[in-house]
């Protein structure tokens, strides 16, 4: 089967693109539903299982506490064994067929899949603009707010990402493709790089 | 008009991407075209020009004078000279039409056309395979050797790029798509990338 994983930065338009390739190259798309499985599992909250495997926990550790997970027993045993089950559930998804998966560091998890690993970026007024777009009316952030929400959540993305890989996240080496949205109309992109990304796969199958 | 620029990795195909898309979109192709021009213009040597243009004199300069061009003061106006030339000649290529540049900081000198900049890589492994395949049966060099050759190439690349933008070599920030070439092969890559530039330059110019 052919997998196309996803990583991007806040804001960049990178869930769009997925989408989008998932529905031009007919695969299926991974991304909340995870969550959603892991929560129907573990009889937790999905709020809750989110904001944890989205680094939610780090957040909450306390600077004397190091860059430990030791903060409190209990969330550091709940983070693992969500960590464990997301990693269950990325290669249960991966056996089922094709799919395009968002996040999740899910290139570093399904490497032995060989997927297709597609890196989503901009430049930060694009990223603003993008997030402004999103959040309506009913989100007043200033500038200043949204962009340390922007770099905030790279940053737990990319922390995230380098307990399961040794390249770090975002560096270019580590994908067969980065693509900047900054000026680009996703939906206008998406024939292209489903026609780039197939003939990767074309390639790895010959 | 439409300008790309190709910056590469040595050893990474570069070269043949920014070649076959010429040739997919019907552009104009520059390349050692602008030594030429250049040794042409200053009755110079085209060895010399392109070395000089290289890096090639800052290869010479003596541990002991540091970073600065201050090794003879011709070698330094004959370089600043070639400098000037080949961001002359540049602009002068930008403004016949349509065109691909590999190389040369294209993106930083031709900045104010607003071009489309791809960078294409490559990891090491495929970097040496490509280098060997292209060097054939006379040049034996060992793979430590060859190794070195790249990287001093890319670092020679890297500082020339530096002296002219403010954005690092290779950084994906500084381009609007990153191509990785490893496991690819570039000419099933060039309708895809043709496609995907294409749309960037129509969006441009709405």
């Amino acid at each position: 089967m052919s997998i196309i994983t996803i990583s991007r930065e806040f804001g960049s338009g990178g869930r769009e693109v997925g989408k989008r390739l998932a529905d031009a190259l007919g695969y299926a798309y991974y991304d909340r539903e995870i969550v959603s499985a892991i929560a129907r599992k573990t009889s937790l909250d999905e709020g809750y299982v989110a904001s944890a495997l989205e680094g939610g926990l780090f957040r909450s550790v306390p600077v004397h506490f190091g860059r430990t997970f030791s903060y409190s027993p209990t969330l550091m045993t709940n983070a693992a064994a969500l960590y464990v089950e997301q990693h269950r559930i990325l290669r249960e998804l991966a056996e089922k067929g094709n799919c395009v998966i968002v996040g999740r560091a899910a290139d570093a998890v399904l490497k032995e899949y060989a997927p297709f690993n597609l890196f989503v970026y901009a430049d930060m007024p694009s990223k603003l603009a993008r997030c402004r777009e999103r959040a309506g009316e009913d989100e007043k952030l200033t500038e200043r707010e949204l962009m340390r929400r922007i770099k905030k959540v790279d940053a737990e993305r990319a922390k995230y990402y380098e307990m399961f890989s040794d390249t770090r996240w975002g560096q270019k080496e580590g994908y067969h493709l980065c693509v900047n949205t900054t000026g680009h109309e996703i939906k206008s992109m998406i024939p292209a790089l489903a026609g780039y990304i197939q003939g990767w796969m074309d390639i790895q199958k010959k």
